[in-house]
């Protein structure tokens, strides 16, 4: 809220709003600020207010002005060296070549800023309040309980023996079966997947990603240096087409796939679709990488390339952060025999080896029924949720680009979702851009909603009034 | 040993024990078998049978024969296709390229194997019962005493804050001054020193390392498609004229070093150095990465490049994993301001964040005094073990290298350690030969010791009888 009486002038306390946000990455790079003439409405202070906040900024060299186009969020210098980049691309053939927003990751970290105590349909989690119980604490006092002499050495580096002996059972229960010498824990499943990327490409190598997807996919491997193919999602699966055609023009190594509960569609693959999938794998001889990371929200009957493809090329990557608790950071993968060693490999350089305290811990909640009672609980709390989320949503006035499932929602909103994410934000409410789920940033009218989040009609009030002031 | 009554033959069973070394990474890539002669004298076999062992290692792909030299382990495929190396390769002038024996991750691997009760000088931590403890596992419990709310979150992506503001003030101690916000926990060390050479590094640039130098840094930078420079590490320091050179040459982005305690040699980087060191960075604009995996062995006053630099072009990269819990997998680096976005973001995309738990309650036993007193225990202890050690190393007829400090010695055995090595093994001894100390692998006479676990007379006398057979 600007003020007169503030000793900062209001075009001073305009540039510094927008400048924090800016800082605190809830104002992405490429993103264009509102027109002097919409900031004016919107602040309700003069044009020429805005114009001298706007000058400001510009100074500052936090934002560019774009000739007809308006004010834009400058792009931030990132680690990549873009130059250095060129050098590598010029090696290649017409090459479609695809750079996240450079500060995709940066603009995640928006999320973990300090928020506002108002619901946030943006995050990716489920409430704290979903997730308490007492059984984990417990458990890790029991783990603790004697001297804890497993912690005074680095431990196994594929991860304590019991829990990957607990999870090859509880894999049987999806169909999926791997001994628990091929199974890795993880510092959470984003680790997962972090160390398959690393195992199996090098710099300037192709890689397929479902698209829309998750930015801090498309981040990393950008980080990395590959090169981003994004296949389009749909119902029923990946589009084959696009893939076949990347296929004979590019020889990806990689598919990275979300089969049951895609973020942010809450699709599920369908058997065809999977079996054309590995089909086409096989004649082009790439692997895949399931991320299965809302496995414990899903029926366990779901379709999963794994399952069909009896872990021959297909690595399975998983994690308990949805369910249990993000703050373990515990996940894993379940690999063809022949990668594990080299996944291992990939494992030790990065981290030594992963706390075994936590993983006994966890090991303990899932052999005492603990973790199956309470991912009973909050699906069918869940299912609650989205039931109510769902009306409100459509009663607000929008519409749902895939049928509700899981716990995310991708919403048709009609109106810009950059912009409108702004104007929430000056409510207390973090939303999900359909940008953010772009492999290049692009406007989008799409959000994605958090079932567990969106589930009272307080933020869908705060919704419609701003969405009819745009 | 090999026995007559068993139901497989001699050569069986001798072929047998030769695979099962190999699979455990205990006899590496590259690595030479013994003659027919040395093999059948060691074994008390006909040459025929070993002979017979040999070729079935042939049949089964584990060893290859080079005429008029013997046999030796295959090297494993690896994740690095040296093809696509090669077309990085051809586009720079003349360059040193140097690739790290393939396997010296899976190498390293062989040392968290099962291994006998016996002590083994090879291992780099301190053994269990000297790192044993009440307040660790009492600091898990009193922090998962309540709900333990925290662990439902992500948590910072920097790290939880309380734990930075200790690490912070615990660095002044040492004269580094780095605020909460520019120090980032990690994985280990090991994961630090990942995070750095992500964020500052792609493929295909050049980077400096002390050499002799620790087997997984060289492995890392391997992976990642990093071209490795090797400075020789003198006693006060780096090798100054074969950096300079280096600069001229390669414009390396990076420089990598152990400035206190050095791993392997024990090495303390003198004042002198240290200023030659950050001249030249600055002169050819290249960052360092101080690695003080050893802080809580040295006096604070020891000299650090971070110190004299005021972490200008120095990030700083420690952790608890030798003085307090391995297990624990807590390491944390120290960067400059400038730097702190690009490595938050790489954590991000690598792993999200890390398990809060553990650091709180690290920060709970540094605040309590318990971290600083039990670091004085461990250095009483250590500086009485490595006067036992160091009489006995030297009355079995070996000398040092490097006059001994800290937790290693690098000791003179005037045989080949690679060899050496193999018959402590069967003897249930694990040494960490010289050649695992090197950017490309070796023959060397020289092995590391770890002070704790060689200052019994036993190992010694093995080591005499085993060095006087070869």
């Amino acid at each position: 809220m600007l003020m007169k009486a503030n000793s900062q002038t209001l075009a001073e306390q305009l540039a510094a709003h927008f400048a924090d946000r800016i800082r605190n990455y809830l104002l992405a790079g490429g993103a264009r600020l509102p027109s002097v003439r919409q900031c004016a409405e919107q602040h309700q202070v003069s044009p020429s207010t805005v114009v001298a906040a706007y000058d400001r900024l510009l100074a500052q060299g936090l934002v560019e002005a774009r000739k007809n186009r308006g004010f834009f969020v400058r792009e931030v210098a990132s680690a990549q060296d873009h130059s250095a980049r060129g050098a590598i691309d010029s090696r290649a053939e017409a090459a479609p070549l695809i750079h996240p927003p450079i500060n995709a990751a940066a603009l995640m970290r928006g999320m973990f800023h300090g928020m506002s105590s108002k619901p946030h349909p943006g995050v990716g989690v489920f409430p704290a309040d979903w997730l308490a119980n007492s059984f984990m604490p417990a458990a890790v006092r029991r783990i603790a309980a004697g001297k804890a002499e497993f912690s005074l050495q680095y431990g196994e580096p594929a991860g304590d023996l019991g829990l990957r002996q607990t999870l090859s059972k509880k894999l049987v229960g999806l169909n999926i079966h791997a001994a628990p010498e091929h199974i890795i824990t993880t510092v959470g499943a984003t680790h997962a997947l972090d160390v398959v990327s690393r195992s199996l490409l090098r710099a300037g190598d192709y890689v397929m990603v479902e698209e829309p997807g998750w930015a801090v996919e498309f981040a990393r491997l950008d980080a990395l240096g590959m090169r981003i193919l994004p296949v389009p999602r749909r119902a029923d699966g990946p589009d084959l087409a696009v893939m076949a055609r990347y296929c004979e023009l590019h020889k990806p190594k990689l598919f990275v796939s979300v089969s049951v509960f895609h973020n942010p569609t809450g699709y599920c693959l369908t058997p065809g679709s999977a079996h054309r999938v590995l089909t086409l794998a096989n004649q082009h001889d790439f692997h895949i990488v399931e991320d299965d990371t809302y496995a414990h929200l899903a029926p366990e009957h779901a379709t999963r390339l794994c399952v069909l493809d009896g872990l021959q090329r297909t690595i399975y990557a998983s994690g308990f952060s949805k369910i249990l608790a993000p703050g373990w950071r515990i996940g894993y993968l379940a690999a063809p025999p022949a990668l594990v060693e080299r996944l291992l490999d990939t494992k030790l350089v990065a981290t030594l080896s992963t706390p075994a305290l936590l993983e006994k811990a966890l090991a303990w909640c899932i052999d005492q029924g603990q973790l199956r009672r309470h991912a009973e609980r909050v699906r069918v709390r869940l299912d609650q949720a989205r039931t109510r989320s769902v009306k409100l949503a459509v009663a607000a006035g929008c519409s749902f680009a895939a049928e509700p499932a899981g716990l995310f929602g991708w919403v048709e909103t009609g109106v810009d979702t950059d912009a409108l994410g702004q104007r929430l934000l000056d409510e207390g409410h973090l939303i999900a851009p359909g940008a953010l789920f772009h492999a290049q940033r692009r406007p989008s009218t799409l959000m994605r909603i958090n079932f567990a989040t969106t589930q009272e009609p307080g933020f869908w009030k705060v919704f419609e009034r701003v969405r009819r002031g745009m």
